[in-house]
């Protein structure tokens, strides 16, 4: 499998980017990669002796899009940007795939402009793992689409299934709508519409109904499914609450215990650890015809390793979701709202 | 001050809520009570040789809205229930305020029947307040507009103002529009619009900008509009995510610690109580002419006394709401919008 990575994105420049390519290209022998960026800035972390350098290649582009830059206003500005070359990879068939810790939105606009959806979707989707007690579940849309219509987060649902089945192993995962209570006539009109296409939908058997915030961590459901507005908040509000109790957490520990604290701090590190962004390494962007993975910013040597790993698995995904897609289209009530 | 007290709300029955009406009123001698609901029920609970019994009357109904009943339905075959009664009272003028540990959509459905509003305001909003590092912030709407305009989001930036400077003691507190990114050209149709509301408001020295999920906890504002689905969904994810990392953490703890297992407990059972909703009672419905504590439906009688204990400041928040919306009409250009 060759993927396109965006050498220049994240927060920390090329050095962990390179570091993770290496590291899984020892891991993988199938696996090639092309360094997309500045090879002036790239080359100097690549150790001359590594065994795999055979499959890597560059792509050269000084232009980068910051993390804080307008999508937009960079797809108009700097059109050779890291992250939009590796989309034009994708586009020409060079690569089958896109990793990327550069600016998320950057990544969905490239995404957007190359209109490379797998056959009936229309919009793609991030998606994340959350866990629970009982286990792990998917949470889509996380922030690629920010004014979605019913039809799209029906699409989101059949992705999250297929993710739950394929990368959670649940046989029969159960979809959950994102609401502000578990009653049907709860929520905005987004929300409203959305039920009825579930339920009048070949997937209404497994749709459990609405689920709320408190729901997420519990399991109810495998699949979330939320528009993208509030899946950006939820992810991220999750993320400052996780550093804000653990640094409290910590403290407390520190008064309380006498001498054991510094066992303490080990318990609370490995717990902080088992749930870390990069342990999973990065969220795929699903409903495109292509691998993308997007990796959190902050990503480490091993975020990206594991990201660049995840990403053979959602050929299969990819694959599946196109056979579901298929499958569920051929009841026509759900194709007449999607295609409305 | 007088207060109406649906005593039939919450998840445990008249017990908590009159234990804690009871303490309330040992409390602050100005106070007085109507406890409205079945009153076969609440008697049993009353202390006979309480010293307050004579700042006590009744309201007798036996209508009660379920916890998970439809606040639309329990308002067409349910008129009589005891929250939508405690509305009646606070109409009539018999009481300055409602508090409610019952079924939320229910209190805010009264209200809006009420259509008792301070003047400038057309939609009353949750308020609730958020730890941070450096101190507390006020999030609203968490939950009473599920469809709201920027006009409503603006005047909930408005009156957090207020509670900011009132109920949390800060000088000159700063707004910010909860969000997908930092940039003013982020987020879904509503919030571009809330902001070039801001932008062009009295207050636009006030306003921060948009903030992150992440900037929640990390006290970036002292104020935080969102949306109710996005403040609801919000409010409740963390909830179950502190249960959930408080269980995962005591777990971690349990395995890696020998001799000061209880010490650890103790530290997180000190940490959890910190932030737990009865600490602050209740949230304020603010918006409302007239006081109105709506309570977890968990509330414990501490919870419901310090509720009770909150709702003359409520008295001050509003008069200085009532104010500043004066002062804020005099601005064309927002009043042109928000009574676009």
């Amino acid at each position: 499998m060759r993927l396109a990575v965006d050498a220049m994105g994240g927060d920390h420049g090329p050095e962990p980017v390179v570091s993770g390519v290496l590291s899984a290209l020892e891991t993988d022998e199938d696996l090639s990669v092309v360094l997309v960026g500045d090879q002036d800035q790239i080359e100097p972390h690549l150790d001359a002796t590594a065994s795999v350098l055979d499959r890597i290649s560059f792509n050269h582009t000084v232009e980068i899009v910051g993390m804080d830059e307008s999508p937009a206003k960079a797809m108009r500005n700097k059109p050779e940007a890291s992250t939009f070359r590796c989309w034009d990879l994708l586009s020409a068939g060079d690569v089958e795939g896109v990793i990327s810790a550069g600016n998320t939105g950057a990544v969905v606009a490239g995404a957007l402009m190359s209109r490379r959806f797998l056959p009936g979707i229309k919009k793609p989707a991030i998606a994340v793992t959350v866990p629970s007690p009982v286990g792990w579940s998917v949470l889509l849309d996380v922030g690629a689409n920010v004014n979605p219509r019913p039809s799209h987060l029906f699409n989101f649902g059949l992705m999250g299934l297929i993710y739950a089945k394929q990368m959670l192993g649940q046989d029969n995962p159960s979809i959950g709508l994102l609401n502000i209570g578990t009653e049907e006539a709860k929520g905005n009109d987004l929300a409203k519409e959305t039920i009825h296409l579930f339920n009048q939908s070949p997937l209404r058997d497994q749709f459990h109904g609405n689920v709320e915030g408190r729901d997420i961590f519990r399991g109810v459901v495998d699949v979330i499914v939320c528009e993208g507005f509030v899946g950006n908040i939820v992810l991220k509000c999750c993320e400052g609450m996780v550093d804000f109790l653990m640094e409290a957490a910590g403290q407390e520990l520190l008064c309380t215990l006498r001498d054991e604290r510094e066992l303490g701090r080990q318990a609370l590190s490995k717990l902080h650890r088992r749930y870390h962004h990069s342990e999973v390494g990065g969220a795929p962007l699903l409903g495109i015809d292509g691998v993308c993975m997007i990796c959190h910013g902050a990503s480490d040597a091993r975020a990206i390793r594991n990201a660049l790993g995840a990403a053979k698995q959602f050929r299969v995904v990819n694959k599946m979701i196109s056979q579901e897609m298929e499958h569920t289209r051929n009841c026509s009530k759900v194709e007449a709202e999607a295609s409305a």
